[in-house]
């Protein structure tokens, strides 16, 4: 059974959003694919539930555990409520009180851990060794990328001969899923990635063809921080032809201009894509551009307050 | 000819969204009907549009002329831009600065007048006088409240078998456009209007059976300020079930409420009609209800302060 069948019923089929204006600002056809509108308001919840519909019985009787101070969590608590099984996360001391907050209304259990990825690590380890508990990564995980792959076989299904297919990228878990589905299912298609400026792990990975680190990663896409894994990295590696880099003024701009214009709320790790759309708008020229509106978790009156300040 | 074919291929045909939280929390289907998706913004478009199809060659040579400082101003400056007509929108000295440039980004001439609705009568009498030019008024028009009317019926025909329908109430334009494609596609189901309280006419016109007017209109939900007119009036009193009223504080709500949970832009006064569905949730348990979301040509930051300090 495919991904896509596993996970029916679980996930929305997300609608696709056009904008004539936006189309006439890059002379090109653009299909954005909203996972805002996706339960809990992100594409991780594709990945999440097809992951778990993956785990045996006993598995799923010992119950789940993942890192992510994210929309991961949100998803893996939710796809984990809806199955009936035990999910902890693992959040960093500093993760801020309303994601804390939404995990807890899904039901997870909460467990924290130091602000380093190590320290996260070896709670993690603490407790698969303690419980037993399966643990699933949000992005660097076979069968979370196979699930977040649906959302582009929903795109291209509903939207043919794509010339470009455009995701933003972060742990690397969306943009794998998106450049296999291409790959079967649109091969005319060519898979860019969209990455800021700040966090440009993956546009050097590509470059070195190995995995490369941020130093730091100064970008509001809070989503984008991470780096590509040794599980997402060879399909990445193999099937992305490129990756657009965006200034964090860009992701700003692009994040307003979605939300007033089109009427829709798109987190920064979103309007990445979109701004990559607006600033390689000659390379769009003339073609049909799918993109991939990651989700839309936002923080709107922090956002809207660095938005008004960045006016001055 | 009917309105939907004469506006087809100009207006958009609206995604309609669900949320199984909100079902929840009323205990019953709800379908948002997204005009905010719409052309410009609101569902104006589609009553603009379809009065610009009913005019003579000679009438349209000669331009349209009306009164708005809200979403009536944009459609018709959008809709006669691209019929390739003169327009010219009267608009009060004291309308935002963003409303006025975006007429004027649709091409339309805009003449100042005073604030009261006489000043802008007058000022409207004498553009027709001197120019010959149709006067189309935002809401009392039965071409507008015809185009209106195409809203519900692309909903009734998505959604089949609904038992309420329920259309925020200002002008009445809308509201007599969703009972009349209430009455002959969806016999079966009762259309309610949905109004803020500090500006309550057609609850009491409905009490009274005349036309009231709102002394005052101090609500958040600029859109529905006004009053009803003679020609949809006995639409309205013949079709329309009940009014239901709702506080400022539950529009805000509302309003939030779908901007953070839903990911979509509403304006305030799209917000009253879902502030109604869950202030009157006992009335809507276990029935399906279509909700005309008027627009989203809402100023973001505005309303974010608003919200942050009704928290206080």
């Amino acid at each position: 059974m495919d991904a896509r069948k596993r996970i029916q019923g679980i996930i929305h089929q997300t609608p696709i959003l056009t904008s004539s204006t936006l189309n006439s600002m890059c002379q090109a056809e653009v299909f954005l694919k909203c996972e805002q509108f996706q339960r809990m308001g992100a594409y991780k919840m594709r990945g999440a539930s097809h992951a778990l519909s993956m785990l045996s019985e006993q598995q799923l009787n010992r119950g789940v555990v993942t890192h992510s101070s994210g929309n991961f969590a949100q998803a893996l608590a939710l796809a984990a409520k809806i199955k009936g099984v035990q999910a902890v996360i693992v959040m960093p001391e500093n993760a801020p009180k309303v994601k804390v907050d939404a995990v807890k209304g899904y039901g997870a259990k909460i467990v924290t851990s130091g602000n380093s990825p190590t320290d996260r690590e070896q709670k993690v380890k603490a407790i698969i060794e303690e419980t037993g508990m399966t643990f699933i990564h949000p992005s660097n995980d076979l069968n979370v990328i196979l699930g977040n792959s649906t959302c582009a076989q929903e795109l291209i299904e509903e939207v043919p001969s794509l010339d470009v297919i455009i995701a933003p990228v972060g742990g690397g878990g969306l943009l794998a899923g998106t450049a296999l589905a291409a790959h079967y299912m649109s091969p005319g298609a060519v898979v860019w990635a969209a990455e800021p400026e700040q966090a440009d792990d993956a546009f050097r990975s590509l470059q070195s063809g190995k995995i490369e680190i941020n130093a730091k990663a100064n970008t509001i896409a809070d989503g984008l921080r991470t780096h590509l894994g040794d599980i997402n990295f060879p399909i990445i590696h193999q099937l992305v032809q490129r990756v657009l880099l965006v200034s964090e003024a860009e992701i700003l701009d692009a994040m307003w201009w979605v939300w007033e214009r089109m009427k829709t709320i798109i987190e920064p790790s979103s309007a990445v894509a979109v701004a990559a759309v607006l600033r390689y708008k000659e390379d769009m020229k003339g073609k049909r551009v799918g993109v991939i509106i990651s989700g839309g978790n936002a923080d709107i009156p922090e956002l809207v307050k660095l938005r008004l300040n960045s006016d001055d």
